[in-house]
């Protein structure tokens, strides 16, 4: 029996941690946003411009995943806020423990809003769910319209999608009406913005619409 | 005592797995590359720009790894040459008894050349040898420069790093300098390439010096 219990709750373990963190955070009135793209799909860039939005309407701390450097830590820090950086030793997802444990550093009582930058991958970090409210994606246009088909569960665990990086759209082959086919087969409540962060498009809507989640949870907290 | 050895054989499976395809395509005198990057860096436009000037010169297939679509396995076969779609199903790397499998489908006594695309994926992929004689790996300019030290492992094992996106260069904040910088640093044997698919920059100059090596081990084993 005791082999058993071992077995189920190794099974659980990452369910079990979700809930846990789920928890804590729901207690503190926490809305946690666990930020999820392929390398280079430019979420560190989004967080940069969102920040100094974000931070005059809420207190918000961000952890940021990575395999071995602290290069997006960095950046991130100097906007201003609290930042805890896992390096996850060459896994491609953040774990809930490791959530959990870079949450202790933040005084939590103080803190709205939390954002988890996820290590840069289109599957892993869609399979793990580690105490967030919600998941958002980001997808770059220069990457292709066939990604949400070609990794559809991280599109298809998305609460909003972010198709970054529009300016370039001019200069790719990327199928716009194919991408919001594809993407409303797999989730057609999905909300989806469009932005570009050297051509400023876009963020105050993203911005906005992360304000109106968090307020919704604060105020249902209180 | 069998516990160890069990233990052992599982530790070295992956290894042993190379090793085995290895020996099966170095009698038969094949090329093997392991073609690496993240989701959209362009793995597969590449392809469909080498095979037309590397089948006129050499018999090669392709081994086409996707979670669970066979879009880019189609765009290949559309080129002319055999191709073998292997679904991972999730998983973010081909395995190496996938890529046995996926061999046997072809006739191997007429073919001198093997490109197998890998997952999109920057970490997992360069995680296991899968019977190939070199890897390869693609970073376009748009994912930016900062991914050669962020995801370290494939830049290391890779012969050739191919830097593609070239034309959008101007559009993007790509540091080219430090890019040759860090993958000096990282692998100082590594050839580079600059490609652009969209216009034409780069492909003759790769595709002959993949011709190069696919000769060289062709006539080592005649």
């Amino acid at each position: 029996m005791s082999e058993i219990k071992i077995s189920i709750n190794m099974l659980n373990t990452n369910e079990e941690i979700h809930e846990e963190n789920k928890n804590l955070f729901d207690e503190e009135g926490i809305f946690v946003i666990n930020l999820m793209s392929a390398p280079g799909s430019g979420k560190t860039t989004i967080l940069e411009k969102l920040i100094p939005k974000l931070k005059q309407n809420l207190n918000m701390a961000v952890i940021e995943g990575d395999l071995y450097t602290t290069k997006d830590a960095e950046r991130i820090e100097a906007k201003g806020v609290p930042v805890v950086q896992v390096n996850t030793a060459g896994s491609s997802y953040i774990e809930g423990s490791k959530v959990r444990e870079a949450s202790l550093n933040f005084d939590l009582r103080e803190i709205d809003l939390i954002i988890i930058e996820n290590v840069g991958s289109l599957v892993s970090p869609a399979e793990f769910e580690i105490g967030e409210d919600i998941k958002l994606c980001v997808l770059s246009v220069t990457e292709g319209n066939d990604k949400p088909l070609k990794y559809p569960l991280m599109f298809e665990k998305s609460t909003a999608i972010i198709l970054n990086k529009i300016d370039l759209m001019q200069f790719t082959d990327f199928k716009e009406e194919e991408f919001y086919e594809d993407t409303k087969l797999l989730n057609d409540k999905a909300k989806i913005f469009q932005t570009s962060c050297t051509k400023n498009i876009g963020i105050d809507e993203l911005s906005e619409w992360i304000l109106e989640q968090v307020k919704r949870k604060i105020s249902s907290h209180k």
